[in-house]
């Protein structure tokens, strides 16, 4: 049975989406820790591409890759997500229809800042009616486009920001030192590959490279990363 | 009557889901502990096929196999359940009226990862809408289609993991552990029938062959256990 | 005026149908509890039909029969109830209607399990959504069809279940423990009547024959029980 | 203004009709309090045709049978309510349509039960769906059809019971032991109207004949009762 | 600013109309209130029509008449109101309007009690349904139809009583002793109006004569009364 | 950050339009109490016209006449508003499109009395329906039509009251009594400015004429007032 | 995991927009409280144009201009906003696709009021209605149309004011007092970037020019501001 939750607790059980006294979305910060609970996640705009990187959860019996948290959304897009795996995957899926409608409609690839833009306003909207929860999930999402790679990241309140490396979730203070240190433009693959393994174990305890998995995104379609090579 | 509940249960029946401030959701929480409540299912995944069992409720008076927790969804793809019966009869309802719907469009059989997704869509939905609870009952999910045997197990958050072997229920933590010990890849059907039981027995107490009812899941269709044969 | 509550119950007058901290649904519960709270009702699978019988409340001036508990579905299924008797007449008159739409539709009588089945949705759906209440009334509905006698048991949580025999109500678990230990397949009528007899007074006090109702629904009808003359 | 409310009483106004966790629906209880606490009213079924009788609230300047208990439903149908007056009114109003309907639709009268059935699945909805307060009314419905004299009493629930004498609101007790005291089959108008007339005296302090109000419905109509002349 | 409210007020600012646990209905009762709060109105049914009286309240700056307690709904209809003034303007609306569609609908001129069965209806509604508020005003509604002078109020649960004469607001219950003692069947003009001064007097502290506005309904008209002249 | 309230505010937030036992609507009187918080706002009909007169919060920066509290509606009809400024200008802009509209449909401009009985339609319709609050403005109105000059006030509540003079907002005590004193029927426009004037300025701590604004409304049209030349 | 709230903040998180006894809409104010937390923004209306500007979050990987607080409406109108950026993109969304249909119905560019009118609209509304909340945002809103350069605010009740000058967030009173210090009519370009600075730098710690952007709209088009070359 989950442990009983002290008294100061209940008030927020009963929540919908309103402003506090000094000036706070509450059920949207709560949503927010549920990324901050997740494992971490790390993104680096490197030369020619993105990585995209995550820590794996232990799970001996479960079939590799089947409990994943990176996400392809299309050829030339992938999403790393920490917090709530089914709120990640109802994302996703949204995403990925909105992605084939624009290849029918206009006939090309959707670009890496009108997806986070639509995933972010079905994020934003939620957080502004009753009768519905915030998403607890954040996403970075990196893609390469007519403009050249692009990493941006999404947040339950429907935030978008656009970085050169980023890290969500339990991890994410340490590992955002790592990539303030070590990040460069235009990292070559295996630096880049090197940073991000870097900054993923920099939040996690004793975490493996075999824990790890990681993609390259780039025009070329979405490549898994090999994290045994690199060191 | 009922027995009496401590104060500090009061908040929580009034609950709709939302977030705590650590970031959790708690009527997904306590509908994951209604599945926990519930008897051991366990399945396993074999050569050519599935093994899908439950411990039964002892019931002397009930006709056999009417409290069931084995649910056949299509020809090719069955399940097993823990916690609310009420809701998996009405999740397994749509899940075989959804596997109809594939025969007819497509004219095949429906993949188990798809119907899967379905039933995973269908109990997302329900964590993120007020006016509706979450499904209080977790399923293992095993059937065979082209890509061979498949094993998922979905959960009231609506999440959704493949496994080559998984355990659900009351005694699914003392389960698992013989699952990790003895699952090897492409068992055989009677070393398979073996650590399916052996799993099952090791969460609930003296718990007899005849109380275990179990069904092997091939491509030909889905096969009753004989429990008395093994051991 | 009713009695004081004690400010324990005060929580509970606000709730929809929500999970509690230990997985329970308290609503269903309490509906469960009206069940419970009702006189007692047993019904009997034996050879060639099913018996039904019911406690009846002692009302010197109500017209014999009209304050009734058992009530007649179609021409070859009928039912008791036990709890809410506004309760059982809305859901027996919505199976009436049900029973008749197949006559009409399919040119067939329909079959015990699929009006069972058709109650067991009405009541999942109320425990399912907010702004409606589950149903406080269990049904034993018995009949005979292509299958030969059948004896189901719906309870406020949609659950069904398929029974030799069984007993609801506020005698129920004495009532059991009789039909447990004098149940036999393809008892006769004589026999039969006898044990719906013993199990109903067991669970009651000082009840007599004359405040017991019983009926026999065979494939030819539904036949009221004389219990003067039994013992 | 209205006396303040202990505290206790304070959760009860925020309440649906939910269940306790005793298994009761309280607010079906609270309305049937409201119909307690109305004056006493009275049916008694006899030779030829029923006899419903109220006592009069005393309101020198009211227009006489203007602040009326006793309703006429069609033209050998009449009822006598105690509780809620408003209630009361909107429930009659939509029999009144509801037997015209019948005339119209089938060429003939309503029966009683019929009438009787209709106020109570009113009644009954009420009593399930959030958003809607049950009605505070209990209502003894008094006609003759093809079928003969009848009574039937509906209260808050929607149950529905046909009695062969019965009596409601804050006298009802002791009206109710007169009535089983007094009570014969086919007693003749004039013994009736004495039982009318005591059992409604029994129940209210210092009541006149003059205070008192009834009818005799009858297949030909429904008739005034003088009380002056008995006794 | 408001006086603080003591704290046991605070539950009741948040209810809809349910049942309290000894059988009211605690909103309507409060509305009732804000008509006590009200000032003073009078309704007496005389010879040949219908006289009704309102204190008005005292604005030296303010349109004679244009603070109004009493209005007009047809020609040979009109009412007096006590509690608020808005509630009032609207119900009276509603009604003018059905006046003038039964004057279209069946070319004739809508009965007294017909328009005051209408107010009633509307009233009740809101009664029973959450999401709205009862009508916090009260109404006497005079006028004459085909059956002669009639008086008529309406109160906040939708209940409908006919007076010969009566009073609302404040000072009602002094006004009432005062039309008991004073009330005659068939009073001129002359001697009804003395004896409306006298009850409106009767319950408000020192009104003069020209605080004191009032109608005499009759079949040809609604007609100012001037207070001066009496006494 | 906003000072923090005292505890016995808490249940007030949570409130919708409902009484309170003695009979009052809280959530009105609370948002008289926003009318009553903002700057003084004055109305005087004289000869030929109506004045109305507001006074202006400093805003050194501020583009005159930007933060307004003198509105046009049509030609011939002004308004003044005291309390919420974002109300006040919804209200207004749907006054506007009526007041259009009635030219394009009738031909002709509309009276003062419609337009204000339509903006209380709106105001009394927010007080009894849940889901929407009060508007928490009072307005003044004033114009010219058939009848001739023309001073109307509406408050939260929807109640409509027509004035030769009248004062709102946090200085209307003060600004009432010079108004009582000073008004006369028929002022030239330089003896009603100068008593719009004083009166403004007795209920307002040291403000100077240029922080005074006015309009005259005339059958011409709606002049501004120049304070500086009176006194 | 965020601080543990005091307890007096528990029923802050269960509202919706109702008003204080003291006549405040707090949701309204709470969502201001938001913007007063943003960064300092500050608005300059010059010789032919408007200057926004905003200090920008030290964020050392967000790519440049990411995480911006200045925003492009249409050619020749631009904005500014403090408090929420999920709400302001949402928004600004509005309003850009409210600027494109004006030019398609009308063939013109909108006019700054008539955007502005816009904005506020969708945030009164918002304020009015349950089931969501006010906007947390304010806006400073600067464009060029055919009546010269305009400033205007909007906050969260949907207020609406012109400004000549004004600054909302933190540092907003002390970047008002040097505006009003400061600002003279018809400033050029260098004085008024100047001031823009001066007063942006007054209300926060430390900040340097390179942590500040800007935008000069003129009826040209939106040009950035270098911050460097003045002072």
């Amino acid at each position: 049975m989950p442990q009983p939750l002290p008294p100061d607790y209940m008030a927020y059980d009963r929540t919908i989406v309103v402003f506090s006294p000094d000036g706070r979305l509450l059920q949207v910060e709560y949503a927010r820790q549920m990324v901050k609970n997740g494992t971490t996640a790390v993104g680096i705009r490197i030369k020619d591409g993105v990585l995209l990187g995550a820590v794996k959860t232990v799970m001996p019996l479960a079939v590799p890759n089947s409990y994943k948290k990176i996400w392809e959304i299309d050829d030339h897009i992938a999403a790393v997500s920490a917090g709530s795996l089914a709120d990640a995957r109802s994302l996703i899926d949204q995403a990925r229809v909105r992605a084939q409608v624009n290849r029918i409609t206009y006939g090309e690839a959707i670009s890496v800042s009108s997806i986070t833009k639509y995933i972010c306003d079905r994020k934003h909207l939620v957080t502004q009616y009753a009768g519905v929860r915030p998403y607890g999930v954040g996403l970075l999402i990196g893609g390469v486009d007519e403009t050249g790679p692009k990493l941006y990241e999404t947040e339950p309140s429907g935030t978008m920001i656009e970085w050169k490396a980023q890290a969500i979730g339990r991890g994410s203070d340490k590992a955002k030192s790592v990539l303030t240190k070590g990040y460069k433009d235009n990292l070559d693959l295996k630096k880049g590959t090197e940073l991000l393994l870097k900054s993923l174990k920099s939040g996690e305890k004793n975490v493996k490279p075999e824990n790890i998995s990681g993609v390259f995104v780039t025009s070329e379609g979405i490549k898994p990363l090999s994290f045994k090579e690199v060191r």
